[in-house]
């Protein structure tokens, strides 16, 4: 793997800027805006490395989306880069700005515009649980959320995110129906706004704000179950992972997560850990209440329940989704930074067979953390392992024998999207759409690297 | 394929009957009891000839539970058989009393008990359309109904039924958590009434009401979306089918109804036929109102639609799924009786290819009907197929062919359980169920018929 080299740095006209911006509030102040460069790139002893020094020049706050076309006007008339960034969530340098200029801090658009039975209308830069607040009171909620949902905005999710809690029924958000629209501005002289409706949606999905300003999303609700948190305990992860299995095609048991992990992660667990057996795999899931007993009768006996409890996310309550996707990482992370972790996706026709295969070749090495997820109409996993640490050279192998298997790899420890993705190349149609709203390839340089400006 | 045998017909103390049931309604005139023992088992020219002599000797008309539990007490104490009945509207005889005795009327228990988000308790004998307006107040619709969901009742639909519009999207009653609780009254001389929850609900779900009586049934709910009806015509039945696989495939498009009809059936859709063009085969859908543009992406360009408007049901409109399931088939019976039809169920993991299979093999004979639902977590196609009818040793000779190719029949041309299951044996939880809920064998005599009475 090429350690990422960061372009060589030019200097912008910040003083120029900030005169164009007006009253449009900045930040300028040095160590506040590193600070809010930085995402969870660290995640990766890769990136880590490759991406610390790394620093936008000013922190742009628009008030509302006039404001956010007067900075891409502005951006666009001194040739300054622009890079989108709420939560600052990221696993892998999404919003984090390689080549400066503007950090454009979208949190305070935050309103939800409309909601009718369904669907919301929202804009960018609202917090997910805050977003949740506004739908649940008419009974619905989103189809999915990463679980940084308490800090991340809904405009973070689409432009850096795939999935999560609820991709279990519902699928990614590649999924048609899952972003029923994106409005966004285009970085130009004169910013143009423009509505992009169902497949063209996909066109601003995991690009890392690259192909234009989010300013509104238009996102599918369902119902807002009360949901159940509860931890089943296993002697082995495969007693886990059949069992997971069993309940994720269970199509009468509205679920919202599915997640086996094997021992020892659990023993990392803080707050559950009196859930979590010493030497037990676990199964993680969110279910709605009315089908508790369904999903107890599909357990059969099989596992041991260790926790069973409303799910909490006010302040101060750990919900069961931050043991889950990537927060299982973190959780291992807080008191060892030695290891790390991949993304794969396994093949819903062999599923059994290659989670067998990697647990048996990387054994001890990489420890299964699987998510049951709905994938183009299959179950299947998605998974997000734990890596003991060596070297980049090892890390590597594990990679490129993983793909041997035919087990999709999502590298998170390189930086651009062709780099990350399955096929090493970007989205035609989003490569195809950045000339047109981005002509000049000032959106988050670097993270679309097969871009050629076109003026 | 054996005529069914009707057993000699006794004769019952009805006068002593009818003394013992005091002021529960009752009704005794031949030619309404004749014609209120009738369904459509003449769907079926075998049973057509064999069930047309069928008539109860009287039918009882319970007001409510404690009527029921009466009712039940007389025929234990005088051995007098007993079958549940309400709309009528099964098509093989579910309802229909072979040993004659009592058809017991349910539909005056037609109350919704209580409701809350995504469940409700309901009265056995509410008709499923009024159930929805019930439920539709509050924003919810039960998960799926049949195509009679105008005439049908719930616990019609679990006593006999299996699946229908909405199983696409959660598969069919028999999937954990599709029925929550039932509640039964046993026929014994001092019947018992037990509640039944999540597995142990599944002992009435299609046992034709030899299971005991039920009086409550707890169903678990879904989101009332405005719905969109939409047909779309292809050239070749190929495409609607293929067309149809991916809808059915795509988790974020909410559906319920996902048909692929081969021409010329649609030559027999009356107040649709402009349409159905002719010579072409039809995908018939229904949407939720908000993916309705997801779902013409996922089209692109495939088939043309012919037809699309919100489903409307009410009085002398006829909704788009009263031309879906088995009223495909009612709809050609309307003009043509020659023909008749089967119920497959294809094998999820070689879909095309037998679906294909099929239709080499009985090309213009057994004219394509599928439909899409969701098995056991897998998409799949259940199947209606027209069959054009020559003799019994024919139709079994199809059946037997389709068998041999892995192709899944529920015989719909026989009365028992037994004969109509793909196991050619009743569920041994059922069967021994009944031993204890209906010991003397008289609920609805000669459906479950390797029951041997145990007293």
């Amino acid at each position: 793997m090429a350690i990422h080299q960061t372009p060589p740095r030019p200097t912008y006209d910040i003083a120029g800027l900030i005169a164009a911006l007006g009253d449009i509030p900045v930040i300028t102040e040095p160590v506040i805006v590193r600070r809010r460069s930085r995402d969870f790139f660290w995640y990766s002893p890769i990136l880590a490395e490759e991406l610390k020094s790394v620093a936008a020049d000013i922190i742009v706050k628009p008030r509302d989306e006039a404001d956010v076309i007067q900075t891409a006007a502005a951006c666009a008339r001194l040739r300054i880069p622009l890079t989108a960034r709420a939560g600052g969530t990221g696993n892998y340098g999404q919003a984090m700005p390689l080549a400066g200029g503007v950090l454009l801090d979208m949190t305070a658009l935050d309103q939800v515009i409309w909601q009718k039975p369904g669907v919301v209308r929202v804009q960018a830069g609202m917090n997910l649980l805050s977003l949740d607040k506004a739908t649940r009171a008419a009974g619905f909620e989103l189809r999915m959320h990463p679980s940084t949902k308490r800090t991340a905005t809904i405009g973070g999710f689409v432009a850096g995110g795939s999935g999560g809690i609820g991709s279990v029924a519902y699928g990614g958000l590649r999924e048609p129906g899952n972003i029923l629209a994106a409005r966004i501005v285009t970085v130009e002289e004169e910013p143009r706004v423009l509505e992009l409706r169902d497949d063209a949606a996909q066109k601003v999905n995991r690009a890392y704000g690259t192909t234009g300003i989010i300013t509104e999303l238009e996102m599918p609700l369902a119902p807002a179950w009360p949901w159940v948190d509860v931890i089943v305990a296993f002697d082995t992860f495969w007693e886990a992972f059949e069992a997971g299995r069993s309940i994720a095609m269970a199509d009468g048991v509205v679920k919202k997560l599915v997640t086996p992990i094997a021992a020892p992660i659990p023993a990392y667990f803080g707050a559950l850990k009196s859930a979590c057996p010493e030497g037990k795999s676990i199964l993680l899931c969110m279910i709605a209440e009315p089908f508790l007993d369904s999903f107890k009768a599909i357990l059969s006996g099989r596992g041991m329940v260790t926790h069973e409890a409303p799910s909490e996310e006010g302040p101060g309550q750990v919900p069961l989704y931050e043991y889950s996707w990537n927060h299982t990482t973190l959780q291992w992370l807080k008191t060892d930074r030695s290891i790390t972790y991949l993304q794969l996706l396994y093949p819903f026709d062999r599923l059994e067979e290659s989670v067998r295969k990697m647990m048996d070749l990387f054994e001890g090495e990489v420890l299964p953390h699987l998510e049951f997820i709905r994938f183009a109409g299959n179950i299947t996993c998605s998974a997000l392992p734990i890596v003991r640490y060596t070297t980049p050279e090892r890390l590597n192998q594990i990679i490129a024998q993983h793909e041997e298997h035919g087990v999709l790899v999502a590298n998170p420890h390189v930086v651009s999207l062709e780099d990350g993705s399955r096929h090493k190349r970007a989205d035609a149609d989003q490569l195809g759409f950045k000339a047109n709203v981005d002509p000049m390839g000032l959106l988050n340089p670097g993270k679309m690297k097969s871009f050629v400006p076109v003026r």
